[in-house]
């Protein structure tokens, strides 16, 4: 059931402080700044990679790799990889060519910090450094591990999974998509990863395919609960809070969870995703407390 | 030796038309265009990646692979996938805020085609497709290799290959570079992924990394031999024969082999550098022929 905690739990507080550290630390030792002319691209990799965003999803990779008893390296590693590709996507969405933001996790976009080019291509090296963490042994001993891994991160961040969606997103604008789009847009765009990060933990668990369709409703179900409460955040959030600007949906008149189901509906829509979540749950004990955590912070989050 | 043929040798001309053609018909099925919003993306994927291109890198993987009679589905697709890297970079490259080019392979960039926007994610799509294909059993049933030939392709690709190496590219119009240098840069901007290309093949046909001296010495010494040419033809080439804008190196002020070496002293260069790869292949018997003929190629090519 849902908890009904506004504030982070005092299991899910002490968690996201501790990925955060972890997160950093992991792209503090693999984005070593060389002294030659890629100064800027790495420069431009760090600004962006380090020291923001909540960590959600290298915490579902952790919190669900918990429940198998996975080495903590191994899971923060996989965590760090989905991250490479989420921050990725970022920097290619704020180009002016695409969403066109000037702020992000409350600093300048990488292109506006160190120009468009840069930008492009600091992009581009999280997006393959995500790979070289996920064939790398340190990430896993096993082989079969890393190679399920590195196919279950390329499809949810290729066509047919984030930046698919991105795509859908952009021709929003022009075109109206009823709910059932809409729903499938965001599966893709925010789920696709979001499913990934949890996939992750039980790829590292070895639970094989039949034994995680728990854990993948669950994903699915925080995956949208997580976008409709970022329609509710850009709708009345706090730009401050946010670090980066809102109300943009509105302005562009794109079709939304908000403006198909109205605030009301959409918030009543985003507790029964996360009632559901719990739901999926249900064949774990305690040890999967901080994947319940997060499910209620998805909803109840400010940021 | 080198052969002294300009025209392609009767090994050479039939390998590049059928790699050509496997090439295409692998991106045929890859990418068929989805009924939904994501048509742009396809057709700008397919636009950039089908019916154009020397198809060297491929060639490079299945021609290695030849030496150690490695399945031919095998190569195509391990070759297909470096080549996707190949285009994705394109895409990126020709962008405005790269090298702001509107032409390529004969036909307008894809961001002239289908927009910006379109563009950097058709790139960000093939990138991933590239990762997508190699950890799929069809193109290895052992997960030993593909795992292998993932971190080789991540290492080419990424800030310690060829997005490094463009990095140095773009700053290479306001900084002086010496021979070293520009060595350097085209050793990570070019060489990485034809490296990459030819040790794929190894890979393939499980060569431990002891037995690839040789190949890889040919690798690297046609690599740079491949970028004299290329600087070559950009100041001396025919723009309808190649496809694309020439003359932009000097035109942007930027050394190259060909600024700090002079064209009779680059070309010297080159010829040596062929010879070279040809030493490097001498523990091979006709088997290698191929690779013979790619290697002469590469320097007599008019596009």
């Amino acid at each position: 059931m849902i908890a009904g905690v506004t504030a982070p739990s005092a299991l899910l507080e002490p968690a996201l402080r501790d990925i955060a550290v972890e997160v950093d630390r992991q792209f503090d030792q693999l984005l070593p700044v060389p002294d030659d002319a890629r100064g800027d691209l790495y420069h431009a990799m760090r600004h962006s990679a380090i020291g923001g965003g909540k960590r959600l999803r290298p915490l579902l990779t952790t919190a669900t790799a918990d429940l198998f008893a996975v080495d903590r390296t191994c899971a923060v590693r996989a965590g760090t990889a989905i991250e490479c590709i989420h921050v990725y996507s970022l920097i290619h969405d704020d180009l002016p060519a695409m969403d066109d933001d000037d702020l992000r996790r409350g600093k300048p976009t990488a292109h506006k910090a160190f120009g468009e080019a840069a930008a492009i291509l600091a992009g581009d090296c999280l997006h393959d450094l995500a790979f070289e963490i996920l064939a790398d042994p340190e990430t896993h001993p096993d082989p079969f591990v890393r190679i399920e891994l590195v196919a279950d991160l390329a499809r949810a961040a290729g066509p047919a999974g984030m930046a698919g969606g991105q795509m859908m997103d952009l021709k929003a604008e022009s075109e109206q998509f009823d709910l059932a789009t809409v729903t499938r847009l965001q599966g893709m765009k925010t789920g696709a990863l979001i499913a990934c990060a949890v996939e992750a933990g039980a790829i590292l668990g070895r639970v094989p395919p039949e034994g995680r369709t728990g854990l993948r409703g669950y994903a699915r179900d925080i995956g949208l609960a997580f976008q409709i409460a970022d329609d509710l955040l850009d709708a009345e959030g706090d730009e401050a809070l946010a670090g980066k600007a809102l109300r943009k949906d509105a302005e562009a008149g794109k079709e939304t969870f908000l403006s198909l189901l109205g605030i009301d509906r959409a918030r009543e829509q985003a507790r029964m995703l996360v009632d559901q979540a719990h739901q999926h749950l249900r064949s774990y004990g305690t040890e999967a407390d901080l994947l319940r955590a997060i499910a209620d912070y998805v909803l109840e989050r400010r940021k």
